[in-house]
């Protein structure tokens, strides 16, 4: 069946954005600015955005979204289509409660969050759930009560936790797509998340235990030097684990973050404001699966050691 | 002939001390306070010293002393059969002019100082001195211009560079340990300076890289792990360039730092007060030994990487 007619003859879809932060706030945002149906969970900003709205500052043009979907808890919100999970992974445990309203038999949960395995921890909680995974490719923050300031980049990845639903996953990318959000469809979601590890790995773990930018950590010879031996040894992790990236990926990261605006990664503004790190899903997880593989990786431990103990300081 | 005579027969040495701050300080001071003759080098706190004297602040009894032979510049010194040299390693470039005054044919040079190839490093502009190494097992602080407080052990094992100068050496401890100092002679200084880069590598390193304290680093299960994890690595490497140290040499460690009061060892000191650090010496030397001998440190590098970022970005 040629895809322009199976795409006419699909439903709209029906979208909830769960956790309406840097990336749900974005994400969510931009699709319900094309005109999707999307409904917004939202925390501590709720009063606020029921007032006043959604704003987002992007450098692809700015919006301010009056009249959204807005709700406090999911208990309150329609059934979807497509779960975006755009909380922090150190929320996940409460996916339990919050998931269960919005689920209907075909339901499909994505998580777009940074780390490996998590994916499979969703569906030990949720063993009959269809599950998919997204990178996003994104320097984002929120600066305030339902301000979300989009800095640079911006691609989603999305790709299938067991092979199931690759039809509406496609369905998601053009919806993306539709609403000027750059989307592509991953074959590999173990590969995908693999990748994105070789730059959430030294960025995110350096800018904390350095206290520094991802600008200055390219900037200087020796940590120029650290990002990319910690690059070199996540490829060699996800190589035991049966993930070919080939070595010049490490190139393409390097410039590519080299030429980048100065941008603190997620990690660094949950340092700042004193939030739980991501260490169980970025660092713990990769050093499991890579140790279960016979893969040592020595300086990943290292600064999930460090971390550890930079996290445990200042939330003691 | 037996060591009773040997003594006897030996003239009273003439101390100079090169840098009299935490050990310069702590260690000529009790010579002097013994009554040997010792002459001190003062930068910054000769004016001071020339009116009050030198007070040290011991957990083995605290003294004052009064009228010493201090010394604002070497040339104005009396040439000396031993120089204890206690400046940072950072400093020893000054070594080439300050030392010519203090020598004569027989002058011993003792470098007590942390770190690897330091004495190979002053034989290269001094090829014909009689060099010495020295350890201090000692935590002692300079807290004010002629105050030197000494909180916790004080040993000093001190070992000839090329086997001269066996029995001057003696001497030299003998005096330490009649001026009430526990003194060590060391057959093996290669062997010595490595054990205490056991030591050295990991605490002085991390309590810059983590802000924090030995005692910090030893309560928490990642750190204690992480302290565990390197000095194995420099076993490794000490094992690489044909020195030995028994695996429960890092237990004995561990439990002796556990129990050792609350410490900022030199390098946090000098972070805290942001003086250039000893990477030279403690890190960049030992991994260069070890790479040479086809042994390659990763998280000794790591911490090596870490810190020159840091010192470099507080002394742009």
């Amino acid at each position: 069946m040629p895809r322009i007619l199976l795409r006419d003859i699909m439903m709209r879809l029906k979208y909830a954005i769960v956790g309406t932060g840097a990336l749900g706030g974005f994400y969510g945002g931009m699709l319900a600015h094309a005109g999707n149906d999307v409904h917004f969970l939202f925390h501590s900003d709720y009063d606020f955005v029921c007032k006043n709205g959604l704003k987002v500052d992007s450098v692809s043009g700015n919006f301010h979204l009056q009249n959204i979907n807005a709700y406090h808890n999911t208990d309150q919100m329609p059934k979807c289509d497509v779960v975006l999970v755009c909380l922090k992974t150190t929320n996940n445990e409460a996916l339990k409660k919050i998931l269960p309203p919005l689920l209907h038999s075909r339901t499909c949960v994505i998580m777009v969050q940074n780390g490996l395995n998590i994916e499979a921890d969703l569906a030990v909680s949720f063993p009959h759930l269809s599950i998919a995974g997204a990178m996003a490719f994104i320097c984002s923050n929120k600066i305030g009560e339902g301000h979300i300031v989009h800095l640079d980049y911006g691609k989603i990845t999305i790709g299938s936790f067991q092979g199931e639903n690759r039809e509406l996953i496609g369905q998601v990318c053009n919806d993306f797509i539709a609403s000027h959000v750059p989307a592509e469809f991953s074959d590999n979601l173990k590969e995908s998340r693999w990748q994105k590890l070789v730059w959430n790995i030294p960025y995110n773990g350096l800018c904390v235990v350095l206290n520094t930018t991802t600008e200055q950590l390219m900037r200087h010879p020796k940590t120029h030097e650290l990002v990319r031996d910690l690059m070199f040894e996540v490829i060699g992790a996800a190589k035991a684990c049966g993930v070919q990236i080939k070595e010049d990926f490490v190139k393409a990261m390097l410039d590519s973050t080299s030429t980048m605006k100065p941008y603190a990664p997620s990690m660094k503004l949950d340092f700042d404001f004193k939030r739980p790190l991501e260490i169980g899903a970025i660092y713990s997880a990769p050093l499991v699966e890579a140790r279960s593989n016979g893969f040592d990786m020595h300086k990943v431990k290292m600064l999930q050691q460090q971390l550890q103990f930079i996290q445990d300081s200042y939330s003691e």
